[in-house]
């Protein structure tokens, strides 16, 4: 193992099972920066409130919202109010809306200036007085990356985070925008915070299917003969848009789908669907085998990442009968920009469970269909004896539906009555999307609790850069063509091209 | 091997290769004994009607109806007409209705008078000359057990089953009372038709359900490995009915459930489960597998049979809110009968695929729901470790429904989002049964193309018969016990200790 100083490390860290396995809810402060922008209104604040609606607050706790506008607390709470009419999923009660809005107060703060945080302080020290809170302090960073630093250096100077209970630390992506830019990140975060007190927020891993992975093929023996890898050809793991870029260019036309959606998501998901764990593990555990498979992902070279990797740039077409603009012309994009906005790759994982079964990832904006699903391909026989395909034997598949909405199917072959062709049946299971918790009620949840299963970890992290860093350089040096591909379609050609090299197509 | 003997007999067979696999369609005359009865009007015209709309049917063909009664032409005709009106699955066209219904012609006949069948056979002759139909015939015999004997033999001595194209025998249930009658019955029709001109209905295997049960995990190699024998714990066959003895007392009374559900249709279900083909085979051999399956039952003697076999009777009670009567206070039923209308069975297939894995088997009248599936229980690592029920883990089953709904299951357990607990849910397939060929279809079809594939062939038969006849003289040495329930419930509690016994529960 090329990392096995990580995975020792991580493995004799004990606080980690101690803080990871606790599950015990106790008041605390939620310190929230950025609490004027876009994530709080749509996700935090109604996530709190579904939260609070279900019981799963503490008794007590206190909000500290903070941003550079000169907000009143009474303004900020209308703020929080309109954010609940707007998108919480659950209709908002009166009954317990005016308790619910007073645990918010405001703080105005200039995150460069070492004494807005003396207030911040005394704000917190304040509220913990009047609720009769322990000094548990979760901080939440909603904020532009390049802030992220110089707020937990002042986090740490102005003593904020050395409470007499505990502090975490709840950050959002991008981690970082190359390997060395990440390792800095993390120099700089852990010495205001302990890797086990700080929870990298990857929202893929807050989806109930995703969180289902972990526990599938212990809780379903079937589903472990099901996935016999003898019996897998391969594994497709895709996470498609409509939307283009919107407004997000500033950010997007440097990062590409590479970083905001591959380093991240999809490898969370290859390492998810790679688990196939057979017995019911702790969350360290969990950790501990995520990395053993990142770490396993055969590495591509700069010179060699051509062959399994297709990047692509979406040109005018038309999304659900509406005409689009290309990528060229979306306004922030720079002129002849090279960025990406569809990824696809082919990757093995090297251990001895999924040994030479390929895993395809692909991502990409302005594609035909939103959907975000992983599929297991199995192998099939009647391609193998070149049975003729009009008899209509496809191969089997195992379909796992994360976004938009959660399901799994499992596709087979049923024979038409009387004659020799079979139809392809798909057998279904639908959750119920309505009731079902939204990612971020279920990561802050177990941020509060200090369940950190479903968060991404430092050695995750940084692995998933050292194998993504080789194509970055290999895009750089522009060794990987550039396809355009019409939005509205499924993506370039040669991401189809990739598959059927190997015999495949895309699901 | 007991019955090598038959094996080796059938293997040689070489004609039964040529006709089973056969399958182009010839002009042919249908002759039906018992036309004026009840499964000619419920099934047997609507069926070829339904064929007829599909084109299925030969561009030529004669039906000729038989019956004690004195019908004309005409009025025979009209009950064709009528029949369909009342049970084709598809409404009744006006165009081409009279075109079908002149392919009808009614002969009076008493089956014991042999110069009836010189009527017959000039009728047959007649039409096959105004048609211009070659010398194929198909006998239908639809009639009481105890004319079977008579009709064959004077299908042969009248020389209407010499002819010079092919002939073929299909017959109902029941092929018997016990091993002896049926040795008996078999060598009379052995006399006038050979073994693979003999096409034994038995409508379970009509069912597209159970048809897809030989190609299922060839065409799914996913559920081959689902099916990986040393994950499943059990597998459970049930044919549960909601109906009482109806007005068929006077042949059920003496018959009870092991004769009328067991020896065939769940045996046969026993055979189709337990075939497990990895490969595409041909009708002859999924004929020889089989036999196969059933020659490998562990054989249960007349004295141990109470270990692994309830017999049970109903009592008054409740179906669907409405009140029913006692199995002995029917019309028709003997006082103080002992007669089953209920029997489930503990059995073992001693090969090296399902050694060790117990079948359970179960038919029974005036249960609380109709219903015929096969549910395939996994093995539960959670129940193996203890973990407690509350998490939730139940078995997995793999269920295929067959009536009154056609479809596959797969109950999995899906953990709740933020909790250890895990829910049931339930992966569905079901067919759009309104567009589905009805048993009757499926097996006339075949039987006139020459495909055997879905009948009762004689060696499993007889060895069906031969697994049955100790518990036979069991039941009449009353040597099992009678249990009652009462209608509207599962069935007796005995036969739920049976499973408990093993620590299973029927689903």
């Amino acid at each position: 193992m090329q990392n096995k100083g990580i995975l020792d490390k991580f493995n004799k860290d004990d606080s980690f099972t101690t803080v990871a396995e606790k599950r015990e809810m106790q008041n605390l402060t939620f310190v929230l920066f950025g609490a004027t922008g876009d994530l709080a209104q749509r996700k935090l604040f109604p996530a709190l409130y579904n939260l609070y609606l279900e019981d799963k607050m503490p008794t007590s706790f206190s909000v500290i919202g903070l941003g550079r506008r000169e907000w009143t607390n009474e303004y900020f709470q209308s703020k929080v109010e309109e954010s609940l009419h707007a998108h919480s999923r659950r209709p908002v009660q009166s009954a317990g809306l005016q308790n619910f809005l007073e645990k918010f107060q405001y703080c105005p703060l200039d995150v460069t200036d070492k004494l807005s945080y003396q207030n911040l302080r005394s704000l917190i020290e304040q509220r913990e007085a009047e609720l009769g809170i322990p000094q548990n302090r979760l901080f939440y960073l909603s904020v532009a990356p390049q802030l992220v630093e110089v707020i937990t250096e002042n986090l740490k100077t102005s003593g904020i985070n050395q409470t007499k209970g505990w502090k975490k630390l709840i950050i959002e992506k991008p981690f970082g925008s190359d390997l060395k830019t990440a390792q800095q990140l993390n120099k700089k975060l852990s010495e205001a915070f302990e890797e086990v007190e700080i929870y990298r927020i990857d929202h893929y891993l807050g989806k109930p299917m995703v969180q289902n992975l972990a526990s599938l093929v212990f809780a379903n023996p079937a589903l472990g003969s099901l996935l016999d890898l003898k019996q897998v050809a391969n594994v497709q793991i895709s996470a498609n848009e409509t939307v283009g870029v919107e407004n997000r260019a500033g950010y997007y036309d440097h990062a590409g789908a590479i970083r905001d959606m591959i380093q991240n998501h999809l490898l969370q998901l290859v390492m998810m669907t790679a688990l196939h764990l057979p017995e019911k593990i702790t969350a360290k555990e969990i950790a501990l085998k995520k990395i053993e498979v990142i770490e396993s992902i055969r590495p591509v070279s700069k010179e060699d990442a051509h062959n399994h990797v297709v990047r692509g740039q979406y040109e005018a077409g038309e999304i659900l009968g509406e005409p689009v603009i290309s990528y060229l012309d979306e306004p922030g994009v720079g002129m002849n920009s090279k960025n990406d906005t569809y990824f696809a790759a082919r990757l093995y994982i090297d251990n001895p469970a999924w040994q030479d079964i390929p895993f395809y990832i692909r991502s990409g904006k302005r594609l035909d269909k939103k959907s975000t699903k992983i599929v297991i391909e199995f192998k099939n026989k009647a391609k193998e004896i070149n049975m003729h395909p009009a008899e209509g034997i496809r191969s089997n598949l195992l379909i796992l539906e994360i976004n938009p909405n959660e399901g799994i199917s499992l596709k087979l072959n049923i024979k038409e009555p009387s004659s020799d062709r079979f139809e392809p049946a798909y057998i279904n299971f639908t959750t119920n999307s309505e009731d079902q918790s939204e990612a971020y009620e279920l990561l802050l949840l177990d941020a509060m609790l200090g369940n950190a299963t479903f968060f991404a970890h430092w050695g995750e992290v940084e692995l998933s850069w050292k194998w993504i860093q080789p194509i970055l350089e290999a895009f750089e040096a522009d060794l990987i063509p550039l396809h355009t591909y019409r939005a509205g379609t499924t993506g370039p050609d040669a991401a189809e091209a990739l598959l059927e090299a190997d015999t495949f197509n895309w699901w």
